[in-house]
């Protein structure tokens, strides 16, 4: 196969043949339809099945991706070689280039409806960081921690897409040296970097999905912000875990990378002790290479690598259904914190800032140790392709705004 | 309004036209529609509206209530006027009772497609109780307790309809005196008797649901069953709450009684000390004076009693949406287990056994500690409705099987 296309593409975009994310999008007068990304270009997938140039019109004249992801393996690896030769053989050039939309003429919607969603913890780093931040006394890890992937449900009504406002939470707090709680406004309002994967197919209640099938059953990965007011999180947590605190908005990317766009991204996890319960045991590396970067307000705050999670996305699926609770299309599994060893590499103010005690510096002179209305937060990735190409993950971003009055 | 019907009803079933609970069933071969309860009939809205005797056949052609919840309490009160009319009128009679059918000659299906689904920690009792015998050092309520009605997310994916079979779910738990988990079948397998409330009408992201506003957002009521693995649970919920225990199952009943159905049986609820935020401050009483009966294997296990409940629906909503999380039609919300003060009103087994410590003896003399697969339990519920009536919400029941192979 060859990666060389005839649509105009920068390389080091990461947006060449080797990636091909999937999103939907609309343009003022028109129906949203599903597009996938080349270059600079969108190209119109409802269009070039009503071209008859690939099959299957009801799963891209749609205006979300979930039609196309409970096709399965087949479809989806069969659409890709399809569009793979439309946009490598120059003698499609003529028939396919009248689909080819700049992507600044288009809006990016939401490109799936999120089922269920459920947020781990699976970042051996920021478990450990937060761990010494609120147990000082204690392990930094609870004793289930290397045991079981940690993981708690999210709102899947706030998952919003990309560039969606963030509106600052309100609710009860209690400040240090405070013996009772306040209400008003979050004071500590947070990003969290973390990397999600969407299940297309679903699963039999009772039956349990092993790691070997997570192939079969997750389409692709997207960026996600996991927006969490530490101070409400922290009043309410016990004894049942984040709620308001997480509950008031999540942010996905616009585009969502296929799995065998991310096969060279594939790398081994780190080793983990002790050995997991046999429904984790997973013998094919499934570390995924992906390098983050956190920007805020244009400023690189942090960059963490995905490579050092210690639970991986198979597993992590496999833990999630072991109880016989069953997928269904549209559930997004968010990585928890993306935080690796270094200090520019914690992918979250908490971190970053160490509890709010020393004050991240950008570049620009300003300082941060929480979020202010107006901050703009920026998480993008990029990973290996195959043939020694790039490949960029949807970027997420969202504006902090004050709360409604 | 008269409360005498032309349907042969028996008052003491609880369905008279007091009541007029919504569900969604079934005749082989026919589509799915809505219908109300009266006495041991239900009425097909479908037909009725189709022959022009109530408006709006799009709500009700339907397999799920949601287009009708989203009509809101205008077109909600509207029908219930008109179904009483129907139902009450003489004259109406040639032409409605065509359209009752025996409620044993349909499949009643789950009644709304559930959004999100949020559990609340609502009994004094039941949070007192289980804090005693997880932290006997410390207060038994956590210091939130009585500041903010505690909850987390569940797994909308997972609410099924009653009468659906419970697998037993597996996973990991570690026995007292273990040092090390250990995976397998749950060994103590619980219910938890709940009512829960569904949302018809949604609400606008970072707009707060005032505890004025319930009845404009609320559809109905509904009892539920939160299944729960205790020892899953156990192992797995800090730092982030439950996960496996509880996301294998969650039963709901199939009849939804619509608020209004509920004006007779609202009281005072128990004074709250301290005085809640203004945010959570009802001037109206939104206790309900709900009698539970538990029952395992048609043996009364337990009468719980909802009037005791510290947090009231209102409360309940407005805290779930003070962070700005908006609401979304079929948003199902629980109260958490119904505990009374009494050993005899316990809503769960944990408590019941007190951790398993003191089996419950039933009347045909078999005990339990935790839930036995075979075992089918139910949970019903009674409340005053006006004019001296009773009304009989849906019950909900379930019988555990085994893990699957």
């Amino acid at each position: 196969m060859t990666t060389d296309t005839w649509v105009e593409v920068n390389e080091n975009d990461g947006f060449g043949v080797e990636n091909l994310p999937y999103g939907v999008f609309s343009r003022p007068g028109e129906l949203p339809r599903v597009g996938v990304a080349i270059g600079e270009y969108v190209l119109d997938l409802a269009e070039l099945s009503a071209a008859g140039l690939v099959d299957d019109r009801r799963y891209f004249a749609s205006g979300s991706l979930n039609a196309f992801m409970v096709a399965g393996r087949p479809a989806w690896e069969a659409n890709r070689a399809r569009l793979t030769e439309l946009l490598t053989d120059e003698s499609y050039r003529e028939q396919v280039e009248p689909h080819l939309i700049p992507v600044a003429e288009v809006e990016l919607l939401r490109p799936f409806e999120v089922a269920d969603f459920v947020d781990f913890f699976s970042s051996e780093h920021h478990a450990a960081n937060t761990g010494r931040m609120f147990r000082p006394q204690g392990d930094p890890l609870t004793p289930n921690w290397k045991r079981l992937p940690v993981a708690y449900h999210g709102r899947s009504g706030t998952v919003y897409r990309s560039g969606t406002p963030i509106i600052r939470p309100c609710g009860q707090r209690r400040s240090p040296g405070d013996s009772e709680p306040s209400f008003g406004p979050s004071l500590r309002l947070d990003f969290e970097a973390e990397v999600g994967f969407v299940v297309g197919v679903p699963s039999v209640a009772g039956r349990r999905v092993p790691v070997g099938s997570f192939r079969d059953h997750v389409f692709g990965f997207v960026l996600v912000n996991d927006w969490s007011a530490r101070d409400l999180q922290a009043w309410e947590s016990q004894p049942l875990g984040p709620f308001l605190g997480k509950s008031f908005a999540t942010s996905v990317s616009s585009w969502v990378v296929p799995l065998a766009a991310l096969e060279a991204a594939r790398v081994p996890s780190p080793v983990q002790d002790p050995v997991p319960f046999p429904y984790l045991q997973c013998e094919e590396p499934w570390g995924l290479d992906l390098h983050l970067e956190v920007l805020i307000n244009d400023q690189v705050a942090s960059r963490p690598r995905f490579a050092s999670m210690y639970w991986t996305p198979p597993q992590q699926l496999a833990h999630a259904t072991v109880n016989g609770a069953p997928l269904r299309t549209g559930d997004l599994f968010a990585s928890g914190t993306v935080s690796g060893p270094e200090r520019d590499q914690y992918g979250c103010l908490l971190e970053l800032t160490w509890n709010g005690r020393e004050p991240l510096e950008l570049d620009d002179g300003t300082k941060r140790t929480f979020l202010d209305d107006g901050d703009t937060v920026t998480i993008r990735a990029q990973a290996p392709g195959v043939s020694g190409s790039r490949i960029t993950l949807g970027e997420v971003t969202g504006t902090i705004r004050p709360p409604l009055p």
